[in-house]
């Protein structure tokens, strides 16, 4: 068992390798510096197709990185040889919508018609934010991000529904407009921020209570932009009470091969 | 029955209420101007998760713009009060992967297992080349665009499987780098160009030859540009041989209410 992440290697195979054998079962913020990390939820068919539909019309909260079709557990366009059963460092299992427990192996209860969807996560468009000049508190800080269930509904579908999250992060107030250009550059890791300014407007009425993540200042002369955030997938599938669902355990992601300008569209 | 585009009303929700009672049996191009129109593949459930994921793995090709839950008629997304049994000018109907027929009018034949995914075209991007002053040979010449089958395969799932359909059109050298930016502003209808210069790279043989519509002359001081085609999921679905598959008939789009400039990412 490793324990400083120092020690750890940059490649992402060797990575997930050392994930597979327990050897890091920690979070993966910062690890395998400049590859997309992903946001993982694991369905039964029965309610594939009406999640896969879902993430279609939530682009913004839930782009898709990967799907992989039932039963399958190489993740083979984002990720080759990887096994989405032991390459998390700790996963999350809801039976009918309640948390039952945490593990760091799926293999005992992995069952041929689970299909796994990778969404995209921050920290591609933060890494981008950092490269452009543009500070961000909660990593200065080493808090997480500030995340909050708003007034905005997802689109929905079938037994899927309900607001989008979004995560804020406060932006000094010069540099708001570029803040916006760097990350539309990047639509399949959230892209474009959501709103900007007035956190009422979103159905947000307390910036210092976030519903998920820690408290993050808000200084004079900054303004607080809202970005969807990946965590609105997993929180609407669990409200639909699917007989088993599966997630990442928060913080600790699936690393893919993909590196973070992959994801640019322009 | 109306024979003269001139004579139809811009607003989508008016032209698809005409084209809905039988008046207009024609093609679509330049009509409700600036407005998205969308290819149409109608597929029974059964065929229907490995056809949308088949899409989310082939964006350039399959831009999907709106998928309609199984039995539903209503885009109520893109096109609020459409009906999809009605609303396409003409459709293609094939069985087993052999086209058996056309059809202005698909009520008798629909069932509650239908599932219909919309698709974007290039009119999109044709209309911001040309706002950006690049002229396009085809629409100055009233011929359909070019288009060939390429060596490039799109990513297979299940069944779905084939190469990519490329459009083609002749850019001068100098508009080249402008072509590339302005269409890259559009993934939701094809985007960027797949490929720029040699056909032979990606296995065209002689462009005087398309696969689909017209040849058309690429002239001393141009460059061949190739968009990835919608043409591309139709030929895979069809391919395929579903038990049923009902397309629009080519250049008979479905018009949708979505303005071009919403499919814009920056």
């Amino acid at each position: 068992m490793l324990t400083d992440s120092r020690s750890l290697p940059y490649d992402p195979s060797a990575l997930r390798a050392l994930i597979r054998k327990g050897q890091w079962t920690g979070p993966t913020a910062g690890l395998a510096s400049g590859r997309v990390q992903a946001n993982v939820v694991v369905l039964p068919q029965e309610q594939a197709f009406d999640f896969l539909l879902f993430c279609q019309r939530n682009p913004k909260p839930c782009p898709l990185l990967e799907v992989l079709e039932p039963g399958r557990t190489e993740a083979a366009l984002s990720a080759r040889g990887s096994d989405i059963r032991t390459d998390v460092p700790r996963y999350r299992v809801y039976r009918s919508g309640v948390l039952t427990g945490e593990r760091e192996d799926l293999r005992e209860i992995w069952r041929p018609d689970l299909v796994t969807f990778l969404i995209g996560c921050s920290f591609s468009f933060e890494a981008a934010l950092l490269v452009a000049g543009i500070p961000l508190r909660h990593i200065d800080q080493g808090k997480n991000v500030s995340m909050y269930v708003t007034s905005i509904s997802t689109v929905p579908v079938g037994q899927f529904a309900g607001p989008i999250v979004v995560s804020m992060r406060p932006i000094p107030q010069s540099m708001v407009v570029r803040a916006v250009q760097v990350t539309s550059r990047y639509p399949g890791v959230h892209g474009a921020p959501l709103h900007i300014g007035s956190p009422q407007a979103i159905g947000i009425h307390d910036l210092a209570r976030p519903d998920y993540g820690d408290p993050i200042e808000v200084k004079e002369g900054e303004t607080p932009v809202f970005w969807a955030c990946g965590v609105t997938p997993q929180a609407v599938a669990v409200q639909s009470k699917p007989p088993l669902m599966i997630t990442h355990s928060p913080g600790h992601m699936f690393i893919t091969d993909l590196r973070d300008e992959d994801m640019a569209v322009i």
